[in-house]
């Protein structure tokens, strides 16, 4: 499975995410609301893409990197499954709420 | 859960605001009008994002900033639970209503 | 409740007004149409924002100020209550049909 | 009313239009077609706003006048009553269909 | 009724087209097709419109002129009747499908 | 009929393809897939319009022209009759999928 | 069917994908997830269009290239079939969700 996970890379602004398991998801603090309000996810950048072009041609880096914690929302990623029991996400990087600090 | 939010910074336009709890809620004349139009809420600013970059590829910083105390739609934000009473709320800064200044 | 009036600073191009008290409504001609059509109301502004930043990062003042008389739609403003009789409502100023000239 | 109608400044690219009564409606030629398709109706601009501004910050001045014969569509705009029997609406000058000339 | 036609400036981007009566339909090849698909109409143009403007604030003249023969969607126009037999209908140049040349 | 396609000039960046017969279409491999997808169908352009103006006023040319064959999306079209049993449609270039190169 | 393949360019920042086989789908780790969150699969790109216009007319290049092995989301492509067992879809290349590097 690691093997595919080092070939795959997200295009334009698009980022690769493992979510957090359940013991992760509550340590320190974050962990799922209730069920009115749409829920929050942590998981951990595994991949980027090279960023989006904008007017000007240019292409603009992403704001987050390989390695950071981020906290997400549960809606709007789309699965991606390497036939183990870790789920991971592609997500657009306007989507993703927050930067969780080391 | 204080070592949480330390951690935590949003990204882009977005802002961790902390709800004010119902005392405060009323104290100095905003409260929850009647049910018909949408509710406000008031809030402290508890973490900002760097902002959205423009056209041009520049940052453009936030008019909030941490401490600030604001007026919130009751619709829109993302709740985040820390674990603890307090409810804190994730929202792009446009959707954020006013300042109250001190 | 005049404190905390003072302390609200509406966020962007949004404006705040108090909406005339019934009397005012129709003195000088201006009273609800009938109801298959949108209403029109009168109110006072009693606080703007700074205005939206344009394409060029620049700062776009509000072409209306704190004491204008103005006509606006029954819909689409943010009521807030300031916990007395009259109503203030928060309204961006595009939507903002008119100004009533003293 | 008068006094009313002088005191209104359409704001941004609206327009005030007196809608022509029934008489003048069918005098010339247009008069409301089948119910099948949207209607159209003859007014007279009462009040101009200023115009909309453009990315450079220029306010673009509106390409209609005081005075001006206008033929509107039957919908889409608001509806302002000032007390006597002449119907007034507020339109978005690109709602506008066309212009009669004298 | 041509009183009122040479009266009728369009505005904007808009054209007065009167719609060709059945003969001149289905003459030439050009008729409306089974009804599962949006049908086609041919008509000519009467009075056009100055154009929008652009982001430069500079108006762009419209590509068709009074008198083209042009093919138009049969939805999307707004009638406009003058009280005789022809059909007239106001639209957006955009919305024109082709010019038949002479 | 020839007469009339000869007259007739998309306008902007519309396209009249004539959607190639039954025995046409599945030669050469591409013909309609299972229903549950939208179908795509072969043709061949007929006529080419100038092409949309970008914000600077120029009018940019479009990438097909007169006698390219094309594979289209079987929705989207206006269907224009000449009757006879040839089906003609105008498509907009945008939702042309692809050339079949000779 | 492959001398169809060979002549067909798709158009602006369009992309032809022949989808892998089930048994490559599965290799390698990438399979197809839970049915309730949207599925992805893979696929290897067989032909590339030249990329969309900038504002100032250039031409912007695509990301991917023939050859490149992608990863997809199971809807939003456009199904075309040549008459064999294989599967071709056509996508804009915004849609297309990762690069999966050899």
């Amino acid at each position: 499975m690691a093997e595919t996970l080092k070939r795959l890379s997200p295009l334009f602004n698009r980022v690769l995410v493992k979510k957090a398991d359940a013991a992760t998801q509550s340590k320190g603090g974050i962990f799922l609301p209730e069920t009115s309000r749409a829920k929050v996810m942590k998981g951990t950048v595994v991949a980027v893409g090279p960023g989006n072009k904008n007017n000007n041609g240019e292409t603009v880096p992403l704001s987050i990197k390989v390695g950071d914690n981020v906290l997400l929302p549960d809606y709007g990623g789309t699965k991606v499954d390497f036939g183990d029991q870790q789920e991971f996400f592609i997500f657009r990087e306007p989507d993703i709420l927050a930067k969780l600090n080391k």
